[in-house]
Formats: C-alpha cells, sequence, structure tokens
C-alpha cells in the first residue's frame, strides 16, 4: 500500500533533519530520543493526562467543536478588506488552518457578481440548445439518472494572488493571498453525453454557458478536445448536493480552467460556431498588458503552489518544523515541488501527498529546522507538463502590473528575527 | 487525463444501452434523439427556464441549500430505529442520498459507546508509553508540527449490515441496511514516527489503544508490518480539524481493520508484548459461531459493496436508469463490481470510479434499462488480492447467524411490478 502513503521524514535530537525517506524510516532513527520534536516527557501513568469524558447524544449531522474557529474571509477586491457584507465579492478558503488536499464544502472559496442565490430545484431548468439537432431541457433529477463522472479538481478564480500585483501587504495572511483556490470531488454529466443527446452540428465549435444568478454570468468556451473530454455539468460536491455559493442545483466544472468558466447555477448551454463576446469576456475576464493591450479567453489557469505553514503573520520558533503547503497547475498533474528557506539560493525537493491528481491541489511538505536567523522561504511547482512557476521577477518581466489575473509568481515568505512571517514580493 | 474519468455509457432510442466504453462514447451515438433519457424536447427559446434570480450576501461559510434535506439516522442496535436521543449507539450515513466516494463531516457515520464529547484541545494529550524506552506526551499541537500523511479511506463499523443477519425487513433503506461505513480524507501522524520518538522495544508486539470518551474505549492491536506501515494518528478529516464526533481533537486511523480499532479521543497508546484483553475484546466485539465458540480478534473489514440506487424504498419506472453503488476491502483495492439485473443468474461488470483506492469506498456504476417486470439486483466486489464478497447462503453456511459482526453478504434488492425497491435476502 506503499502508493496511498506520503514518505516521511526523521529528525534528529538537535532537531535537524536526518533522513527522508520514500519507504518509511531510517534503521538509525530508532536511536533518537524523544525530546527533539515536542513531546514533553512524562512519568509511566495516566497522571497528566486529563480524565474521560462523557459526551453528548448522537445527532443527525455531526457539527464542529465548540474550540474549531474557521471561516473564510469575505472580501471586496484587492486590498479591500473589513467591509459590509454587501460590498463583498469574494469569500476566501482558509489555506492556513487546512490539511490534506480536500477543502471542506462549506469553506470552498466564493466568488459571485450578485449573491448567491438559493434556487429550487424542482423549478431550475438547463436549456440546451443553439447548433443542435433536437434543443432539451433538464432537471437535476434527470441529470442524477444519466451515466456520471466523479474528479477530485481544483477551481481557482483568475484574480487568485491579485493583492501582490503591485506591493506586497506585510499584514496578509496565505488565505488573504491565496485563497481563491479549493479543492472537491465533484459529480455531475459528462458534457459529451449531453452533446450527444441533443446532436450537435459539427461545426459548432464553441458554447455559451450561462448562470441563473441575477448577473447571468455567460461565457464562451471552446470546444477543444480537452474540454470535450473533461468538463461535466456537477450536481455534487464532497459526496453531498453542490451548497447553494456553489451553483446549486447544477453548474459546469471545466478542470484546469479559469473559475468563472465552472459556470454556477447552469441555465443553459447554447452551441454556435463563433464566440459571443459577452461583456464577461470584453470587459470583466481580459488581462491588461503591459503595453496597453488586452488579452482576451486566456482561459488555462496556470501552474502555481504556496507555503501554507509558515505563512504570513505565523510566529515561529527556531528548532524543528514542517514546511507545508498546496502546488496546482490547469495542466496537468504536479510532478515536483522545491523548496528554498535561503531566499531561493539554494532549492531542496519536497515530498509530494499521494496520489498527486491532475488538475487537483496537491499537499507537499519538508522538514527545516529554523535556526533562528532571519531568512526568506519560497516554493516553485512543476507540472507533467513541463510548466515551471516562475520567479516574480521574470513574471512580471513577461507581464507587466496593468494586469490582474492569472497572477502565478512564486511567493515568499519572510521570517524576521522574532519569528515572525511576513508576505513580501521576493 | 483518461485515467481521471470514468467511462460513460450510450443508450439508444428504446432507452437501452447500446455501448460502454473505457474511452468515451461511440460515433453511432451521434444519431440519437433526445426524449430517450429523461430530456425534456424545447423551443429553441428561454421561455421553459425561469428568470435569473438575485443572491443573498458571501458570508463566512456556504450552508446547505433550504431544498436539501439529509441527515443520518441515530438507531439504537440492530432493528432498534424511532427511539430516543439518548439511547443511540450509532447514526448512520445517508449513502442513498450521496455521490462519488467522499462522505460529507458531518454526515460520516458516528458509532460510540458514551456520546461524543467535545474535548478542549488546549488540555487534551497523547499519552506514549509501556515498553518504550521514553514515555512521551504530546498536545495537538505538537502532532501537527510533524510529518504528515493524508489518505482517502474507508471507516466501517464491525456490526454494519447486522440488520440482515437472520431476516430481511422490507422497509429498510439502503442507510438502514449498510449506513455505517464512511469514506473521509484523514491527516496525520503516522504511527511509525511516533514509535521513532518513544522508541519502543523490539519484543512489543501489541500497543494498546485508549479513548478519553467516559466509556474508555480499549483494544490491543498487534503490531504487523502491514499495521506499522499504515496506521496514523489523525487530527484532520476532510482538511479540516476532526469533529467531535469522530474524535476530536485527535483519532487513531487504521486502514481496512474495524471501526471500533480506529480509537476516537485517543489519550493513550500503551506498547506491550501482548494483549490486554480489555472488556472491548473479551465481551463486545467477539463473534460468535454456529458452535456456540467465539472468534476474538477478528480484526479486518471484509470485501463488500453495495447497490446504493435503485435501493430499498425507492420506486422507479421502467425504462433507462443508472444503477449505481458502491464497493470497500479491508484487504486492498476494488478491481472488479459485477451487477445481475435478474436474481444472480447472470453478471455484467460495472465501470468503477477512478482512482480506484486501496481501503476506500469506490463508486461503480451500470446503465441498465428495466422492463417492467418483477426481478432482483445485486452486486458483487473481488478486490485486488483475490477476495470475492460472497452470496449469502455460502455466508451463511461458513458464519452461522450466531455471529453480530462482520457481516458482507451480497446485498439484494427486489423490484415488484409497480416498481417499489424492497429489502430481500436473496
Amino acid at each position: 500500500m506503499a502508493e496511498e502513503q506520503n514518505p516521511v521524514g526523521v529528525v534528529d535530537r538537535d532537531r535537524r533533519l536526518v533522513s527522508l525517506s520514500r519507504r518509511g524510516f531510517i534503521a538509525s532513527s530508532t536511536g533518537l530520543v524523544g525530546s527533539m520534536v515536542a513531546g514533553h516527557a512524562a512519568a509511566e501513568t495516566l497522571a497528566d493526562v486529563p480524565p474521560r469524558e462523557d459526551g453528548t447524544d448522537l445527532s443527525g449531522h455531526s457539527e464542529r467543536s465548540k474550540y474549531t474557529k474557521i471561516a473564510r474571509i469575505p472580501e471586496a477586491g484587492p486590498g479591500k478588506r473589513n467591509i459590509d457584507p454587501g460590498d463583498a465579492i469574494n469569500s476566501k478558503t482558509p489555506l492556513d488552518k487546512l490539511f490534506g488536499s480536500i477543502t471542506p464544502s462549506d469553506l470552498h472559496y466564493e466568488r459571485s457578481h450578485s449573491g448567491a442565490p438559493d434556487l429550487d430545484p424542482a423549478l431550475h431548468r438547463l436549456l440546451i440548445h443553439g447548433m443542435v439537432r433536437k434543443p432539451l431541457v433538464f432537471n437535476v433529477e434527470d441529470l442524477k439518472a444519466m451515466p456520471s463522472i466523479s474528479r477530485v479538481v481544483f477551481i481557482e478564480c483568475t484574480g487568485n494572488g491579485w493583492e501582490n500585483w503591485k506591493k506586497a501587504d506585510g499584514t496578509l495572511t496565505v488565505q488573504n493571498t491565496h485563497g481563491l483556490v479549493s479543492t472537491n470531488e465533484w459529480t455531475g454529466v459528462p458534457l459529451k453525453f449531453l452533446i450527444d443527446l441533443v446532436g450537435k452540428e459539427s461545426n459548432s465549435r464553441w458554447v455559451l454557458a450561462e448562470g441563473g444568478d441575477a448577473a447571468g454570468v455567460a461565457r464562451s468556451i471552446p470546444l477543444t478536445d480537452e474540454i470535450l473530454n473533461e468538463a461535466f455539468v456537477a450536481y455534487g460536491q464532497n459526496g453531498e448536493p453542490l451548497r447553494p455559493a456553489h451553483g446549486f442545483p447544477m453548474r459546469l466544472i471545466m478542470p484546469g480552467f479559469e473559475g468563472n468558466l465552472n459556470i454556477k447555477w447552469l441555465r443553459r448551454l447554447k452551441f454556435g460556431d463563433q464566440p459571443w463576446m459577452t461583456r464577461w469576456e470584453t470587459a470583466r475576464y481580459t488581462q491588461l498588458q503591459a503595453n496597453g493591450k488586452a488579452i482576451q479567453f486566456q482561459l488555462r489557469m496556470e501552474t502555481n503552489s504556496v507555503i501554507t505553514s509558515p505563512s504570513g503573520t505565523m510566529v515561529i520558533k527556531p528548532g524543528y518544523r514542517r514546511i507545508t503547503g498546496l502546488a496546482w497547475s490547469g495542466h496537468g498533474r504536479i510532478t515536483k515541488v522545491e523548496i528554498s528557506t535561503d531566499g531561493a539560493k539554494t532549492w531542496k525537493e519536497a515530498q509530494l501527498g499521494s496520489p498527486a491528481l491532475a488538475k487537483a491541489q496537491t499537499r507537499f511538505q519538508m522538514d527545516w529546522a529554523w535556526d533562528g536567523k532571519p531568512t526568506r522561504i519560497v516554493s516553485r511547482s512543476t507540472d507533467d507538463q513541463g510548466n515551471v512557476q516562475p520567479d516574480r521577477k521574470s513574471f512580471i518581466a513577461a507581464t507587466g502590473t496593468n494586469a490582474l489575473f492569472h497572477y502565478n509568481a512564486q511567493q515568499t515568505w519572510s521570517i524576521d528575527e522574532t519569528g515572525r512571517v511576513r508576505n513580501v514580493l521576493d
């Protein structure tokens, strides 16, 4: 069963890394004494352990502990925090407080243009029309009777990282800088199956996907082989029905592509032979370049990674600690994450969670002993298509700072002599 | 990216299965007309689709839709439903209402002996002692600083299926019959890492794991290579901290073994050279055989599967519908699920979700057109160790009906001429 387990590391009595092994622990590690990580020596009794406790009755749902404080942060845009709830346009996932690669459904990031409607599934319909032989309307029960796929994929707002385009706010957490990406297991009907039902005309190379929210977000999607093979209309999220903020009762899932293409509250798919040039693709989601021209239809999300611990606003102590984070790529599977603990001078390969799925967030970690001196830590990821996450300098040299979207430069955290971790640009 | 997608099926104009293909759809399917699944013909307008709706403000958590009715069922034991909450000893996952393979954290089944305490993580401690060179005490923050693994695994109560040992209650749903199994992504510290810290003595071949609930559930666990390589102490569940009902702040995860070994509210691990013979292994979790003798330490969960739709109490209509369900094995990975729609006379291979992970639930599905005549449907699974789920007759012949645990006979659902689905024994 080695394939399902991450490799693990071993530290010595000075809290320094002794060995990383894909097979487990080295034999010499059995000579370790216990105090080097963070254990507390004990007498061989239960005296230091609190007594057992009686519990509450079993129920229909297991709620969170009253000691677990975990929530998204609603924001009104880059640098726009501490706002009235009505001004929020997104709500960010607390990456610094999560483990593994799955995001809890209620903490998956939200980005919407007219709030989150709770549509009645008995009334909601999906119209499929345009260049098809037989336009059809479906409700969500129709979809549930069809063949389905389930797939663990990340969805990322194209604005993720936008806090760091021009300057570094040292008060930001990783939730502020990178909280517009999340990973869920989505379940639904392959777009290809629906296409077969309506009989798409062969010269239709685009589809318009429109949402049922008041804003009516609508995007033209090119019908490439990749999209035809991978897109699906989802009704399930981490095992349960979609939540209203995530498109209940149905949404489009476009693995690897801009979050806004994963149309929520999906009400129609219209097939055609050219893009519709909606305001979402002429005004909103275009990418302003250094030369003043804008790119349209820059749809794929990039190779990315971020260290989630230690990260912005944390305070660490000298000695052993694990560095961990998340990596993802719209191109495919993460194959390598490297970490530098000396400001990008030298790099070491981190351990990757297993299985590392294509177009899903992958957990990485590395053992580290901080010597107490100021330094900078940074990660960079590589995917199975050979894409390497760029450093900030080369990223800005190529893109300029006029743009708002598709920021995927390496994220650097500085650590000062007091152990305080801060967001910096490089 | 074919490896991440399930294969899908195609039905013809009479709603009969035309083709199952691992590569997608056959070319001939493009001649299909749309009405055969459950779509509704439409004019090429939005007239039949409800208008768009404004939404509520974005927030810190995405709550469920008011239209989503989904909850576990607390029960007091086999056949003991409609009880006072204080009498509940378990609470079952609604398998008939879920998709994919991940169980939402708040719907993971619960089984406990003195309710669910919400322990204060600042006070809670894990003592590791016994035959070790250096006994140690850890809190959950200590664990979070150590190397971790994240793994998607099923946990199953050894009593799952106990409703069907002696007779079939035709009013049961699949939640009643099989709702004591769930799958989450768990994150924590490998047992091996903790063993290296305390310096286990080489002649220690057992560990006692004890919970911090009032019942103090405690089990002796043999330190086989498999368990040493795979067991871990978890603090994370589907990305977030454990919920109180699932062991907050820490629990043992024993992939593939009886749920009661996955000790919740873990307060100590004591190493020794023989089992402790706690009352949980001398009285509670022993398996009474046909000859009146009991088996102790029958720890591994078996190769199992169940069709979740259609399933008990559902009413179906003639024509096309998808059969879907879940398969799992404590021995390893599910490699095959077969479905019979004629009462176990003939079998067809179902499609498996991908990736099919070892010791995790795997989704299966098959296209089917019901002809409206009474029949019986049943599934049987096979794992990568060659174990095949037994039919009820051979299972009972081998085990008798005195036992209460480890029921893994094939589950048969009968369908009468009105389309009503009922739990039957074979």
